[in-house]
């Protein structure tokens, strides 16, 4: 009979989320006058740039005629929104991207979920504890790891702790590792690594022979000048590390989809012969045999977020979120709980004074409010709480006079 | 250091389409007053459906305004086109597929890339020869296979010839195989699986505990009673059988994306401690946790194919295509080339009176046309010649007359 690939038995449901929906529908049926603000998915709300709407209404109509119908585009993205990527988030910068190092596809989760195909079956991942959940998951299924043990850790995969005591910056690993994945701004945290931090990981790179898996979802959210918004600000980084970037949150794009990402054509890894071979020749390999390129129209949008107009809009939305963050943090210091992110990111990590599964039922009971439990993404997220920015201003200010009125702390 | 996934490496270049290219810019080098016409590349040329183009229209307008903007979508598709398609596409023919057994994605190529992964890395492949490369490329990279033998096979895969003497209906296999992937209406070849063929297929894969993968992301262009839509209108299928469909080729969607799998909760593959697990749940946790749903945009579109207006339009693209099929076919007929399908499909598989690269050269430098060589779909696409209807009608008229007046056959 055929087999199936029991690398995939190994996960566990994916409850977290689940458990969330769970407990909100049942607090709902016993209060169904309840008025339940979110602060749980890292989801926008702001609606898309007037830019990008422009843009895509436009693409939209050459759609519909013969002269300006677009078929199948190039698998890596058209050359106008290569080429304005370049432009506006590297060259700008001080940072020599070439367009072809460059892949446009569907969004980061997509990307950081397949990268993994192209490296050897026996490379050592490193992941951060608490992580966001696609980096773990996709290697568990791809045979990478061994089971789930007692500690919530699976076997065979290095763990890199992230905790108050270290700031939330992950420690070098105390054994080799050859893939790290690191996200910064990070999700769950909200924390961002500096530059001193980033450049102490790219030396690892360089010195072990290791590749870094750079998610820089969250780069717009940046305020500190010590934050590297590409780690390929840090010398040395094109020939160790892969970038991942989203419009998601930058520009309201998680119901649009659309993101990239870019590998140098310095970076390589080792075939079984010894010999050194491109991973962009291996991404290109696969992003051509298994993706189809992204919509003409997305990508007319999303090239639309660097107009001048563009620009300026979404910095709005940014600002808009930013006030939120700041608010929550103000909210909650105001209480005296200790908060940590929300500077650099969309997200606040909250220390809760009990279990993290505890505070949500607290929470969610005596304040109306959902929020995510650290402990849903990783045993060291545990006492740990997510609360994101993304969610409308007067509906955050409210939640935060209701964390000072009627929780109980 | 790091190491790379040594199956990529045995893949050859992608040449087909790359040496097309290049065999056709230097002829323009050498003619620049040449009118070239391509009846090459399986894509469409004609305008989405004004439906499609009106919902999307309406649908970026949504994403402009808070009230109606979309974040993240359910990662298998919105209930309004996932209903539309169990009703307009299994209900209305009398298969009864649910809505959770349907997942919507950006399209039917990475789906059938994607498939392979959820399936032990020990289960027996096999293909069709010529074939749709993307089944045999994914898996190679999935290391399901052995090298590239000389004879223009990889080792470790069964391989079906399908040719004039077999009316290219796939023979069964001589060896037990455990995945099988079916094309019908066939890209290259341009036939179609009887119902007798398709049933002797289920037959088999029911007798064998095998998987079959349909892919019948041509169905729209089949016009004889005798041809199945869908595999699940073969009795037993249910429990054996995987569908892919797209709405590139039926709606014009090669540069808007959008297809979906159907993966019925009956079937089944077998895990190494010998329970039986749903591919099914496998399929929902890959697409779950690689995938964050197609574009809301683009899901609207997709749900307007099946409105009466969409419905009329869609019907006349497959018209004005199926009618240049025929033009292509009484084209080759009147200079006494043998040539297959066309009926059901919208390509044309031309015997060649010399190799295939041959005669692409000559009908390149003789007639301006541009085809694709058979032998660049696998050995037994040697001495055929695919040609598609998705060309403009006047052109491909054009094409034929000078098949009739300056090529030499």
């Amino acid at each position: 009979m055929v087999t199936v690939n029991d690398n995939y038995l190994k996960l566990p449901g994916n409850y977290l989320f689940a458990e969330i929906a769970k407990r909100v529908k049942a607090y709902k049926a016993s209060n169904p006058d309840a008025d339940i603000i979110s602060l749980g998915i890292g989801d926008v709300t702001r609606p898309l740039p007037k830019a990008c709407i422009a843009a895509m209404t436009e693409a939209v109509q050459e759609m519909g005629e013969a002269t300006t119908f677009k078929g199948y585009g190039p698998e890596q993205g058209y050359p106008f929104l290569l080429e304005a990527i370049r432009k506006h988030n590297y060259l700008d910068h001080g940072i020599d991207i070439a367009a072809d190092e460059i892949f446009v596809s569907d969004g980061a989760k997509s990307d950081c979920g397949n990268i993994q195909e192209i490296f050897g079956q026996e490379s050592r991942v490193a992941i951060t504890d608490p992580v966001y959940p696609v980096y773990l998951d996709t290697n568990v299924m791809a045979g990478r790891t061994g089971d789930l043990q007692a500690d919530g850790h699976f076997a065979g995969v290095t763990y890199l702790p992230c905790t108050e005591e270290n700031n939330f910056a992950p420690p070098l690993p105390k054994e080799k590792v050859d893939i790290i994945y690191l996200c910064s701004p990070n999700n769950p945290t909200g924390t961002a690594l500096s530059r001193a931090e980033l450049t102490k990981w790219v030396a690892y790179a360089r010195d072990n022979e290791a590749i870094i898996l750079f998610d820089a979802a969250y780069q717009a959210f940046i305020t500190e000048d010590d934050v590297p918004h590409s780690v390929y600000e840090i010398p040395g980084a094109k020939d160790v590390a892969i970038e991942f970037r989203s419009f998601s949150k930058t520009a309201g794009f998680t119901g649009t989809r659309c993101g990239y990402t870019v590998i140098p054509s310095s970076v390589k890894g080792r075939a079984a012969d010894g010999r050194l071979v491109h991973l962009r020749s291996l991404w290109e390999r696969r992003h051509t045999t298994k993706f189809n390129g992204t919509a003409y129209i997305v990508q007319r949008g999303a090239a639309a977020i660097f107009t001048p107009e563009g620009e300026k809009q979404v910095r709005a939305n940014i600002a808009y979120y930013q006030e939120n963050a700041r608010t929550i943090l103000a909210g909650l210091k105001k209480v005296g709980l200790t908060a940590y992110g929300g500077i650099n990111a969309p997200y606040i990590w909250l220390k809760t004074p009990v279990a993290s599964w505890d505070f949500f039922d607290r929470l969610l009971q005596e304040a109306n409010i959902v929020g995510t439990p650290g402990a849903g993404f990783g045993p060291c997220g545990e006492n740990y709480f997510r609360l994101t920015a993304f969610g409308d201003k007067e509906r955050t200010k409210e939640a935060m006079e209701r964390i000072a009125t009627r929780l109980h702390v």
